[in-house]
This record gives structure tokens, sequence and C-alpha cells, in this order.
């Protein structure tokens, strides 16, 4: 007889179920192609629910959904958490708050992760959108999305990010040549947040295109 | 036992379904990003409905629709109405024949805004769809867009609308940053006028990436 | 008692059907931007069913079908036809083998017109999709898509158009500012020539931003 | 009485079925405009099961699949085969674990081939998405590629592409002016590097335009 398992499985069929809803709708607005992307969502203080790397994202059922503990280990499952699965827990980890992560890989996304790389962080400010952001109650705000170096090695960049974590209040990150983390209080507010990023980056681009440095 | 409300709950009801239904098509089209965007629509000669600041866009339903005056206070609700709900009222208050006014937020809009800020307006000339604007009847007229600068401080941007209005017929502005106010007879005409400004502003935005300044 | 109508009313009930369908599908394409654009398909040898002007296309109900006769003149209805049906007539009358008009307002479409109208012309060459007209068999075909001026006067329009067709065949045109007519012997060939068109001005206009003149 | 077919007719039935589902939903993408493109299948070692060319890709039926040998010939049809086939049965011929031929016109495909025709092949670098071709295991990996000339001598780009088989290991390639093929074990594999190599191509395009040579 098999231990009983340390979380709610009916929490996890809820939280499955709103992961693979909204993932779908990601999916469809072209932000995870090539099953690409990871997705997860806080069950309790210790664990959290996650998607199996490698799953087509329009296609999610609760089969492609896995628990692992905050270190990024699974729990009670034979599926092998992905490499980045780190770069989520870190997250829920150290900020109790944070109930969502969102990575995704749109176009865009890629498109100004590779254009600011060797800046290191792409300047957002004179929109109005960045009240999108918890926390901001004025578009006079500006803010600093950062642009991190690609590398397989995730406990180095589970390390950059926290030490750059210690400096600053953040929303989000690029990976260069490979996509954002976005996070909030639940999905909502996660997936308003993703919609900001996505949103403002692609004017950045058009803006630039359009000749106007900003 | 409380006070009857001053306005027709039953065309409130039929003018919160118009309003769902449309404003979920806008939504759709990627013009509400990060629950932005409000929407209104004239209840009768002293109200409006409008929608409450915040809601998702995409997912309205009755209860993400108030009643204001024309002084933009809420009327028989305790939501507090978004403090741009006065440049929906401003123009119910100033010309009778306004039934709708529809405020989105583009990516195109949130360009072109930003862009020709300096400039203070978009010049449209040329354009078949020009004849989408009440009034034109010719492809030969032309349209100059305000662009307004963005502020926190409604009452000031009201009057500066206001002012202009002295001076000129308009279906519209865009506000630096931010988006575009259309507006019409019915929800008919503000969507046919938020159109022509969505398209004639996107062909703008292309012909100058191709080098073919107006 | 009313005189027999001079057309087979079931007929115009499947024509009818036939371009709600189709008009659906391109409007959601966002190629009838504001009520724009015009539809039609012949009926009989003398005789064209065609969309009344200012209707939403993403929204046709038959009422919003007329008939017309070959000199654009409205037949069993009230409606008055739009200006622009003569563009439509006018090809019917001159080519027996042509069953279908369309003519919609996308933003490539409009954009190119304004690039090309200077020169008079988009020349399409290297694509191996000119195989979609009818009558080529390789992509070492080349074509010209006249672009005329645009004008409320359709008369002289229309002459412009017919001393064109005297001197080449053709499978569309574009006018200044304003949208694409493309036709074909049925529906289907007419679709696949828009559509052709479509994609042809859209690649051409790609490449120009990308510093590739043709 | 006719001769028995020389493959399985519910082989077939299923994997009609397999391509119709798939098909539409890349023709839904806009990647196979004006009836353009061909999708195929290995039905057994010895037949592919093809789309009957000049279909419209949104709207197949099994009416429009047929079988083929893997020397591109009609097997129990009078459908006549396009003559692009070969390129899929060639590639059936050779790779024995080779299960799906995807061969799209996406706008981005048909600009990119033509962009890079002139050095004969576009180069893939520093992306995250690279991972998602069949054993790439880092995004350090980097991929070319390869730009045919078009030409309607099938057999002499047949022979092209198997030359360039006998040099390196490829699941895709460019023809100019045209579009792309991908292949992959299965229907899901074909369709993860379709998917990858529209996403990068459409990358490196953007780039371009950002003026930010690779």
């Amino acid at each position: 007889m098999s231990a009983p398992l340390p979380y709610d499985t009916q929490q996890l069929r809820h939280t499955a179920g709103e992961i693979i809803t909204n993932v779908r709708e990601l999916s469809h607005a072209g932000w995870t192609p090539a099953t690409s992307s990871n997705f997860s969502r806080r069950l309790d203080p210790r664990h959290a629910a996650i998607t199996v790397s490698g799953r087509d994202k329009g296609r999610l059922t609760e089969d492609d959904i896995m628990v692992v503990d905050l270190d990024g280990r699974a729990v009670g499952s034979d599926h092998r958490p992905s490499a980045e699965t780190l770069l989520h827990t870190q997250l829920y980890r150290r900020f109790p708050d944070i109930g969502c992560v969102l990575h995704t890989h749109s176009q865009v996304q890629t498109i100004a992760s590779r254009l600011y790389a060797g800046v290191g962080r792409v300047h957002l400010e004179g929109y109005e959108l960045l009240k999108a952001f918890a926390g901001n109650t004025t578009h006079e705000a500006a803010i600093d999305v950062p642009v991190f170096a690609n590398t397989q090695d995730m406990p180095t960049l589970a390390a950059q990010v926290d030490a750059l974590l210690d400096r600053q209040r953040l929303w989000g990150y690029l990976i260069d040549g490979h996509g954002l983390y976005a996070w909030g209080a639940d999905m909502a507010e996660a997936r308003r947040h993703l919609e900001a990023f996505e949103f403002l980056l692609g004017c950045e681009l058009e803006l630039r295109k359009l000749g106007c440095p900003q």
C-alpha cells in the first residue's frame, strides 16, 4: 500500500483544470510554439503543480500536469520534471504571495530578448499599461525588464535571478533567445502581467522599426 | 426600503447585454490588453451605463456594468467609477446625439499615439475609408486625429477635449501612450468609427515603415 | 398584382446563401473594415446578386443582398445600388465566363495601392503562387496588377478599366487608397484569386521593408 | 472483378482522418493560401497517402486523399498525383523512420526563401527553440536551412535534395518563392518541426527589420 500523497488531490484536480484552460488560450495566441513553454501554480506552502515538459500546450490533459516540491523534485509521479522547474519553484520558495508562474515563448518575447541581450534590460516608460503591474498606480512609473543570458545550467541562472530579486521587485524577466517568465498572486494576475509584458515589448519593437528610439 | 432607481432597469439590462457582446469581440481582437479599456452607452438624457474598471473585458458579466450620471458619479451602485468616466460623460453631456463611447488600447493606437504625440495629431488623407465617418461622403475628406498628452488629472484632460470640441467636429482622439476614444450615435456607429480609426492608423504606421511619408 | 420577377428567385436564394457564407469568412479575416466592401455573383445572363452597401459584412442576412441588371440598376428592390455596382456589372457584361466579383479593403491592399499608385502597377514575379491564377501553369509567369486613381466618378473609372481590358487579360486591380477588385468563373475561383493577390501583395510589402527591392 | 488493393484500407481511412484534421489547422493558420501546399503520411513500407493537388486545404474530405507508391505513382486511384509528389516520396524511400512530410506556403516561408535564395541557406543560431528539432538537446546547436532554386523540373530538384541529404541530416528545406518542406517520424514530430521552422524564420525576418544582422 502506497503512502498517502502529501498534497490535497482535490486541490490538484481543481488547479490542473485552471492550468489547462488558461494554457490552451495562451497556446492559441501562438505563445507556446513547438511544445515549448512551462506553466505552474502553487498548490500549498510546500508544493506546486507544473506542466510536464515536451507536451503540446494546446492539447493539455490532466495527465500533463505533475506535482513538485519547492526544490523542484517530482512528488508522487514518475515524470521527470523539466530542468526549468527550478526557475518556477525559486519564486514560490522566496515569495509566499506568489501563486502562479507563466513561462512563454512568443515571437515578440524571443525577438526582444535577442535585441536587448547586449544591454541586459528593456526599459519601459511612458505607457498607460504600466498600471497593469501590481503596485503601479500611475503611468509615470517606469520598469526595467531584465534580460538574462540563455544557459542549460539552471542552478546558475536561478542564482542570477535570486541576486537580482535581492535588489528589486520584479514581475517578470526575459532569457536571451528563449522567452519570458512572468508571475503574480494568482492566475488572473499572472496573466495580466504576461499580457502587459507582451503588449509593451511589442510596442517597443514596432516603435524601433518606426525609427523612434526610446 | 431603498429609493426607486432613477433609471429604467429594463433598459439597463438590455444595454448591459449589448455592451457585453460587443466588448467581447473587441477584446478578442486584442484591443483591451491586461484588463484595460472602458466602454459606455447612454441610458437616458441623464444616465449612462459603463464598464467597471479593472475587469477582464473578454469575460464581462452584468455585474461588470454600472450606472453613472453625466457628472460621472455612481448611481445605485457601490462600485467606484474609474477616473476616466469623466471622458465618457463629458461627451454625453455636450452632444445629445452621442449614444456610445468606446475607449480601447490596441497596439496600433498606442504606437501611433506615441509616434505623433510631438506633432499633436495624426493627419489622415487619401483613404476611401474616410467615408466611414458619419458626415463624410467622399474619400476627398481629410481628418486630423488629435493626440493629447497622458495625465492622471482627468478634469484637466476633459477641459482640453472640450476646448478642442469648441473648434471642430470630432469622432475620436488619441491619448499619448494610452489609447483611443471613439464615439457615435449608437453602438454600431461607434464601432464603425473605432474600426475605421484602427484601420487607418495601422495603414499610416505601415506606410511609414515602407518609407512613404504622408 | 405585381409583375413576375425577371430572375429565378430559387436561384437568388441559393446565391444569397453562398455570398453570405463566403463574405462572413472574408469579414472575419479583417478584409471588410467599417462596413466597407461589396460582393456580387452572376445570377443569369442579364442579372447579378450584390450586397447592399453600408451593411456590416460579418453579419449579412438575405435582406442585405439585392438584384441588379448588368447596367447596375436595381431590379425588384427598393434598395439603391452602390455607385460601385458599375465596376461589378461591367465585368459580367463583358465576359460571359465571369461569375463572381469580390471587392475587399484589406490593410495590405490599401497600403500597396498607395505605395504603388505613382508607378500605376504592382509587378509580381518569382512566386510559385502565381500558378493560382487561372491560365498560369508555371511560376515563371509574371503579373502586373494595375493601380487606378481613386474617384467618386464611377463611369470614368469603369471606362479606364474597360480600356485596360482591351489590352490585357486581368484577374484583378487595385484602386488607390481604396482596395482590390478580384474575380473568377465562380466563387471558389474568385476567392482563390483574391487570396493569391492578398498573399503576394503582402510578400511584396514585407520584402520592401526588408530592403529587398523587386 | 478488380484486384485487391496493395495497402490496408482501414489504415488509409485512419491516416486520411489524421491528415484532414491536421491540415485544417495549418490552413486556418494561413499557411496554405489559394489551394496551394501538399501533405503526406507513410502508410506502409511501400505506400504513402497524399493530398490531391489543387484542393482547398481548409475543407479537405477523404476524397481529397490519394495513395501513391514510393516512386510517386498513383495506386488504386484515377487522380493524377501532383508533380511535387516526388519530393515527398524520395524522403520515405530514403529514410524508413520518416512517417510524415508537410509542405506549406506561409508568407514568412515565402519571404525568407526569396531573401536568402542568393546565399542559399538561412542560418539559425542562438534560439532555445532549436531544441524542438529531433536530436538537438541544447540551444547551442545551430541549423542551416537550405534554400533551393524553384523549378518545374521535379526530378532535378529531387536530385539536388538527395545530394544534400548525402552530406547532412535535415528536418526541412525552403524552395525560392515557393515554401517549406518539413518532416518527422510522425505527424506530431513533423508539425513540431514545421512550427519551429516557421517561428525561427519569422524571428530572423523581424530581427533583420530591426537592424540586427545575424
